[in-house]
């Protein structure tokens, strides 16, 4: 392919993209394969000439749509909202053509000076605290764009770590392998937490503890420092906790706590909720943000910058730089004592140059229209409450009709369905479909369940409208607050 | 920004594409640039209501081409090549619309089927076993796409490890702590080793020894063996050798040893060359191939798959697996136990569609295109050979005038100017212009420094043109066979 060629596809798939994106709902969310679908598709191996363009273009539509999950679809219900936008594309075409690397200030001055001063921008639209600024007289810290929040969560694990170990070092009067410090330390999460902390522990043999949450999904103060008083009578050694502001099962919220003088570090995982926070009405569960040393969410969830972009901040950088500072001379520069060098923040080496897209969106949109998306457009959940067994069978039915994706969790062995709206495209009206046929698959599943036993117990009134009186909803509002997003729906919620 | 407007962006974005990489040769490759420049350029915060396009379009050249480095210029001979390509713009232009997720095969088959089949597509292609085959009746392994080489260097040190002490675990018959018996593991690797490897062990907390490298700058058998021996005697156990095919500073190879029996992992990384394997002529290197278990290599480098893209194989991925497993509720279903979940295999959680650009340049280019882009095009080094203090004063003078971007490297205590050849673009014209400049530069270096003192004797014949008979060259040739890739260059070797 020339440059002429490129000109002419490039445009072409500008189209393509448009019309793929303005037509979404009509696909169908969940892909009717199988495992192993695409191998019929495609040859074993690659092909030795050049293929046209053409070709490629076509295996766009035969192999690989009939296999997506659409999750721009106004009828994508699963996981998380995973939002692109306008900006976000136009900022990661600029930024895969220019291509740059940006380990240190000196391998692209832009890439990372647009970083600085985009996370700057954003720590003070979230009202977070001014030790996490770059550019603030007082602040010894700074933001930096990471890959994922779980990348993100085990950075702050590991910078918490080093500190630690550095402390214990200095108190003992022999060399004892760090090894062997690790094997004291403990640190704690939720059981509400999201797997990514359980995966950083894995990767660094610390011990965590999921501590049980409260009737509201919460980890109180309380059950804290009852562990902590248990495992320092065990001799091991609290030096973290990962609290959580929305949890990923049904985005209950943690209560940030003042832990400084119990030599803990404080990381705060907002990774769905964080940009709730471009809502001054809606910081209430930001209360106690000044005790923490790391904070994390994902613009590339509700945001719309797409995937991935991971907004990650630490109180102190020169305990990630202690963490991860390695010096080889092929990338030490004239500017490497003045100059902010995020190799030192971060596990890998490399980074894309993806302040741009964040840049772009922040701009297009404005902070009005942010916040007027938050507000408006996505981030309601609600589940519904059920015998496991039934809950389990209801998700069943919904998944084969491919018309909408849910996903189960757990909450206090509980089996629910998460239902997130997650498209900035969606209308009352997919809403309203959705709620039919969940409707109609739920009444269909009562009638046979009572007619093998009697359920009736469950419901208040036995009925399918019922189903949705057992609805439970986590949003943006303070525990006490929490509505029947459904029931609005069906009024004006989405208009 | 609506759809219609991001329709006519977006065109106007691929012109502006077309144009800057049609022209990037007119760009000085080195910004003008001090550090903070842009907080100047920008303000404080983000801005209330939106911003047209025009503005925010405008703003690339006024605030971020000053200070890009523009890695796709042929005057970019700095760190390594980081190559783009028309296919694969189109391609990750794609997959950010889609931008589905897929850390499972049900989040979006096509993302992890497309994956599956491009990873043995290219493992066939650079002649890897068929043990690291997805598809293949006998294969354990397969490959996957992870962000960075240094994220899979630590990947692989991390499931080595899990291995290790699964097997001491077994030998012991009490409880003992993971961190403990992480205290005895002892990895290898050269001290040409690419910085990660030092990254991992930190991160690992396991001891990592780098080996001194022989005269052709590798690591040799016997020197690991008696390192091997001293490290039992001390009571440490091996778990893993990280061998290097094509080191960072001058391209030297390891030797890659049967160490199976000695209980040992052999991770592989070709970061650089890998792609140099499309070549059948170029595999000398390859050998030994077969005792590893693991390898890893960018297409991102010189393969023009734009960053982020690496590709990492595993023999046994029952061992990546048992790795990282963790398994909530919200993730799993109903192909859980038949189909491919990525998450399980590596760091992150989530993960982007990457397979496409991949897809789309193996296509568009073909192995036969390939091929002639590693042979006539890429991947050339050279060095000169001077007294350190001139060597950093001429590198000085050649960064200051910003028309070319060098950088140093350490060879035994040796500082050396690395010249890579990064661009697809570049031809004759433009090495001869930096040769040009190199040598007039280097001579007003040579008459100054002849006038304060006697250097002449570290030259042939006191002449410029002797400076680059000390050049050193390590190409994809076997050692002995170096050429002075600089005077075939003044031939016809671009044209």
């Amino acid at each position: 392919m020339q440059a002429e060629e490129y000109n002419r596809r490039g445009k072409e798939l500008v189209d393509y993209i448009s019309k793929y994106l303005g037509s979404i709902r009509e696909r169908r969310v969940i892909p009717d394969v199988k495992p192993g679908y695409m191998k019929e598709l495609l040859p074993d191996s690659a092909p030795v000439e050049p293929e046209d363009w053409e070709n490629i273009f076509n295996d766009i539509e035969r192999v690989i749509m009939p296999g997506v999950v659409h999750w721009q679809s106004p009828h994508m219900h699963a996981y998380y909202p995973s939002l692109t936008s306008w900006p976000s594309m136009l900022g990661d075409m600029l930024a895969d053509a220019i291509n740059c690397v940006g380990f240190t200030w000196a391998s692209s001055p832009a890439c990372t000076e647009l970083e600085t001063t985009v996370m700057d921008w954003l720590c003070k639209a979230l009202g977070l605290p001014s030790f996490f600024l770059h550019h603030h007289p007082d602040s010894r810290g700074g933001g930096i764009l990471q890959s994922t929040v779980s990348e993100s969560t085990l950075v702050a694990l590991l910078a918490a770590r080093k500190d630690k170990i550095l402390q214990l070092r200095a108190e003992l009067d022999q060399e004892v392998d760090d090894s062997i410090l690790n094997s004291r330390l403990v640190a704690y999460a939720s059981d509400q937490a999201h797997s990514s902390v359980e995966k950083a522990g894995l990767i660094s043999l610390v011990k965590i503890r999921f501590l049980p949450s409260d009737e509201n999904l919460s980890l109180r103060g309380d059950t804290l420092k009852q562990a902590i008083q248990e495992d320092r009578r065990r001799g091991l050694v609290p030096f973290l906790l990962c609290s959580t502001l929305g949890t990923t099962g049904v985005c209950a919220f943690d209560k940030l706590l003042d832990i400084k003088h119990l030599g803990l570090w404080l990381h705060v995982d907002a990774a769905y909720a964080g940009s709730a926070y471009f809502c001054p009405e809606l910081r209430w569960s930001l209360q106690g943000i000044e005790f923490s040393d790391s904070f994390v969410f994902n613009p590339s969830k509700w945001m719309m910058v797409h995937f991935d972009c991971t907004a990650f901040w630490v109180k102190d950088k020169y305990k990630l730089q202690q963490t991860f500072s390695v010096d080889p001379v092929y990338l030490r520069h004239e500017n490497s004592h003045s100059a902010t060098d995020f190799m030192h923040w971060q596990i890998p080496l490399s980074r894309r140059f993806r302040s741009l897209k964040l840049w772009f969106v922040m701009r297009a949109f404005g902070l009005k229209n942010l916040q007027a998306h938050i507000r408006h457009v996505g981030g309601t959940y609600f589940y519904l409450f059920f015998r496991n067994a039934s809950t389990q069978e209801l998700l069943r039915r919904l998944t084969r009709s491919g018309t909408m994706y849910l996903i189960p969790a757990e909450i206090h062995n509980k089996c629910i369905i998460r239902f997130t709206v997650t498209s900035q495209f969606t209308t009352a009206d997919d809403i309203r479909k959705d709620w039919n046929i969940i409707s109609k698959t739920a009444a269909a599943l009562l009638a046979e369940t009572d007619s093998l036993n009697n359920t009736q117990e469950i419901f208040d009134d036995g009925g399918v409208e019922a189903l949705f009186c057992q609805l439970h909803l986590h949003r943006f509002v303070r525990p006490g607050h929490c509505q029947c997003v459904l029931r609005r729906t069906k009024r004006s919620f989405y208009d």
